[in-house]
């Protein structure tokens, strides 16, 4: 740290990402990726605004934003895209949020809550899940701060009822409520429905998991029209050309190939329910996830050290180091083969112990 | 705005971008983007990562980072790349200002560095430009706050010389001081080497001008290692993502393509001095520009009307109304046709008056 730096961010702790080593080439089942190729869709229509990159991108991304409304059955004026759905939960902290509305969040789920918190210098409160992870409704009702639930949960992936998440909602009518649906299109029931009932709820979702795009970073936010208006005020305040050329491109070929979108999801759903009933046949206790990854411990092994053995053996999984979940680890679902060699591989370091 | 709109936004009001209509074709000098393609390098490589959607970008752009510090002679550990110049303009925002440290900028330059202060609620101070719109070098001498000043300067097109910068940076050696180069390669002189000698300096610049990329944002700073660490860790703290995989692709190839670089500039400024020379003729009074726009006004015809007429005659230059400058318009400097095009509309404008 310079000694110029602000002494507002003295305390600050970054985000820290998935590792991504160079090293040599592993199985990466650790950063919540798809395992499949984008849309040919998506790729043909990135290509064709290279071609343009010397003209801005349209600020407003009017043409993929129309496309995503109506993918959702909600108006253009409901959405707004950012660089990844990180970029619209970062303008939600600016937008709602400051000393009078703390934020609000389970003391395990993304690990970037409290880190945008604390960029935005604003005070927040993590609330324990329950001893089983899951998520109790009753400790957010008439909510005093702003409220940020991932949903499904990371990295425990599992998920709250629609109905529960109306329970929030409605109970909390003076206080912005932002789910987080990063990983709902593996299982979860989504929220946009409730945007058009609820003035207070903001829905994100990402095209990084489900549409295979990681990569071209390209997220959104849905709700009222006047909280999108205040979320264009803080975009066209910090970034208006957030979202480049290439990457509208890459979406509205990915929105329109719904089919593909349908049968990747598929093929995640079918390879998890693999991946689970392995891992019970060999003794691991695991969440109920409904995300595209697994979150699960052996008693026969501490969570670190399978995490290491598998990093030796080629395969990363993620492990966080935090007192409540350290026993365990998040492993991305990620193709068949991928699967049957992960789980090989973890019968192997069992065999050995 | 909404009722749930944080209220340390209330006074906020957003950058507002050139105007980019879509009913009808203009010929559009109102932006400062380049007239011409991308480099066929930056395309081909853009290409190459879309085929990668699926997995996340390498969030410290190591490869990219290291062509663009041996480029500029500097070290990795010098360079932060940003999704566009605003971003690491709003990173030095939040590192360098704060309530003791205000935001100190000419009254007239780039209008997002005042969006910049509101949106990180800090305050800011304006210093008039002389008569002649030169920037008064002595008024940031022991500056009080961190200072922002773009060079050459917009819309003035006005540069300082080298040794003017650092006398400026080198008399603020408490203060972080940020040298704004987005239109350096047109006739400025860089102040990147300087960053060798004085902590306190940040140089911002882009690709979005002279590399041909306004559409695939990709901006960068330099400066000390430690100063570049801060930078990263609000990087870290906010989107470390924030480089897409195809912007990354597309700024190793134009970085590379030196040739193409150099070739596009001259052209610019062979373009540049035969507009000065037909808007002198036409009795237009014109600063100095070394960047790739011209601001000029006429005594035959208000700055209003004359944008007015041009866009009536489909062609699109910048007016601001904005009291000391409304007489002006600025004129991004296109390709020669388009330049005589330009001239041409002028002149058909001013005989008709």
């Amino acid at each position: 740290m310079s000694e110029f730096f602000s002494s507002k961010y003295k305390n600050l702790t970054p985000y820290v990402p998935g590792e991504q080593p160079k090293e040599r080439k592993y199985i990466k089942l650790n950063t919540n990726e798809s395992p499949f190729a984008p849309s040919k869709n998506a790729i043909k229509l990135a290509n064709e605004q290279a071609e343009k990159l010397f003209l801005y991108p349209d600020p407003d991304c009017k043409e993929l934003t129309s496309a995503v409304a109506q993918e959702l059955g909600v108006s253009s004026e409901n959405v707004i895209l950012t660089n990844g759905s990180d970029e619209v939960l970062n303008f939600a902290f600016m937008a709602y949020c400051d000393k009078d509305n703390p934020a609000v969040f389970p003391d395990i789920s993304y690990g970037f809550y409290k880190v945008f918190a604390e960029i935005n210098c604003v005070p927040y409160k993590e609330i324990p899940l329950k001893s089983d992870f899951t998520i109790d409704v009753d400790e957010y009702i008439n909510s005093n701060g702003t409220v940020f639930i991932a949903n499904p949960n990371a990295p425990t992936g599992i998920a709250l009822s629609l109905s529960e998440i109306e329970r929030l909602v409605s109970s909390n009518e003076k206080r912005i409520v932002v789910i987080d649906e990063a990983y709902v299109d593996f299982g979860g029931q989504s929220a946009v429905n409730l945007t058009k009932k609820y003035k207070n709820l903001i829905v994100t979702q990402t095209f990084s998991k489900s549409r295979q795009m990681a990569g071209a970073r390209l997220g959104f936010g849905v709700a009222d029209k006047e909280i999108i208006a205040d979320l264009m005020t803080i975009k066209y305040s910090t970034n208006p050309y957030n979202v480049n050329r290439m990457t509208a491109g890459a979406g509205l070929g990915a929105i329109k190939d719904k089919e593909y979108f349908i049968e990747n999801c598929k093929k995640i759903i079918e390879n998890r329910n693999y991946t689970q009933n392995a891992l019970k046949d060999l003794g691991f206790t695991l969440t109920n996830s409904s995300a595209n990854f697994v979150f699960a411990k052996s008693d026969k092994i501490s969570g670190k050290d399978l995490y290491l053995k598998l990093k030796e053996r080629g395969v990363l999984v993620r492990h966080f180091d935090k007192d409540r979940i350290k026993e365990y680890n998040r492993i991305t679902i990620g193709d068949y083969q991928q699967m049957q060699i992960f789980i090989q591989t973890v019968k192997s370091i069992l065999e050995e112990i």
